[in-house]
């Protein structure tokens, strides 16, 4: 356990998501000057977001990342600004169960938000993106459900992700949540499954959050308790 | 709906203290230093935390209020800087069920965080208060099962709560929760039911949560993910 204070910040709820919020009052310049390392996604649902070493980038359904600008718009996101308060490498092949297994050996506690990072070889890497959304929006499980799924072989990248306590439920995403770049972060997505080969893993702790709502009248009005909530967290995030 | 953004304060989640970590690493002190308002428990579970105008008050479980000096131990709080975004009066006989459905009313959005602070006149005000517990520590609903009832006729006093949004379940305490200071600020408890007759509504939205986990053994080893969490907190808060 680090003995500092460190702060994750979020934009609007995953809750929001799921109920087709896809405009926020958020941009990417404001997620640079909160942190360098993040996820989250675009106005639209226009592609996966990944903030990384203070760039942030745009991972379309084709797979392909480009940088984004400051003035684009981000309705959800979850950043900070990296410190590795632990660092480990991995050897040998291991699937994604396994190394996210490692990973929590390494924590000692699941009640704290971690931010993770793992510049890896992966034999295999399987992605998804999002595709861009009219209005009026549907909510993430339909959006979700037309998803494009890439997979890619003998590479090498960044996963970007964070490990969220399960009392975070209605905020974020519960558990393990990574994007990755890969070939020299000109492709990537949504982490869905991998084959690892090595890699070096660092781990931020997070004792604080900062949450932000939008001040948007869809946020406004949105229905954020719906029963079914973890259940449309796994289907639209898996 | 505010314009302006306002910050909610919290130290721990309710689902820790569910899981009897009663013991924090914030004080009076440092509440006081974050805001103006709010409400509480201190360590070992030694009363009810009403933080109001500055002052932070005990209530322990014979319904007396006394102050709290600025280095008494806070394991769980939620607080801000009040500042009155939107006021009503709230005239003639109401319940308060009643009284949070006109509240309710004015809001507008469930979706935001609201600190609310009633100064009313009450024919009946029921509260509890919990008696402090020894260690090892025993969980919540146990704690409160031996709780003690006080039931006010014809008093007069503050209401200090907050409403809390369904998303933020495994943190606080969904919808409405509030402990009150009555007969000039000198009794009271958490709030449980009441009957008023007149009183002055004052609401502060808060659009930013800024939550802070305790960096202790006990919190890092809590069982924050309990399968009937919001059983245990209906239970366990009224």
């Amino acid at each position: 356990m680090t003995t500092a204070r460190h702060t994750i910040h979020q934009t609007s709820v995953i809750a929001a998501l799921l109920d087709g919020v896809y405009d926020g009052e958020t941009t990417v310049g404001s997620l640079r000057r909160r942190g360098d390392f993040g996820i989250g996604t675009f106005e639209g649902l226009d592609g996966e977001l990944i903030l990384l070493d203070d760039t942030c980038y745009r991972i379309r359904d084709d797979g392909t990342a480009t940088v984004a600008a400051d003035g684009e718009g981000v309705p959800y996101a979850v950043v900070t600004r990296f410190e590795p308060h632990l660092s480990f490498e991995i050897t040998g092949r291991h699937t994604r169960a396994e190394v996210t297994a490692l990973i929590d050996e390494k924590l000692g506690s699941a009640n704290y938000m971690y931010a993770v990072r793992v510049d890896g070889v992966y034999e295999r890497m399987t992605v998804r993106a999002v595709h861009v959304q009219q209005q009026p929006y549907r909510p993430l499980v339909q959006a979700t459900a037309e998803q494009k799924v890439t997979e890619f072989t003998d590479v090498s990248g960044t996963v970007v992700g964070f490990r969220t306590p399960a009392f975070e439920e209605g905020l974020s995403v519960p558990g393990y949540h990574a994007h990755v770049l890969l070939d020299e972060r000109r492709s990537g997505g949504h982490v869905l499954d991998h084959v690892m080969l090595h890699g070096r893993v660092q781990v931020c702790v997070g004792t604080d959050l900062h949450l932000e709502l939008p001040r948007t009248p869809e946020f406004a009005q949105a229905n954020l308790d719906p029963e079914d909530l973890r259940e449309q967290v796994d289907q639209a995030e898996s």
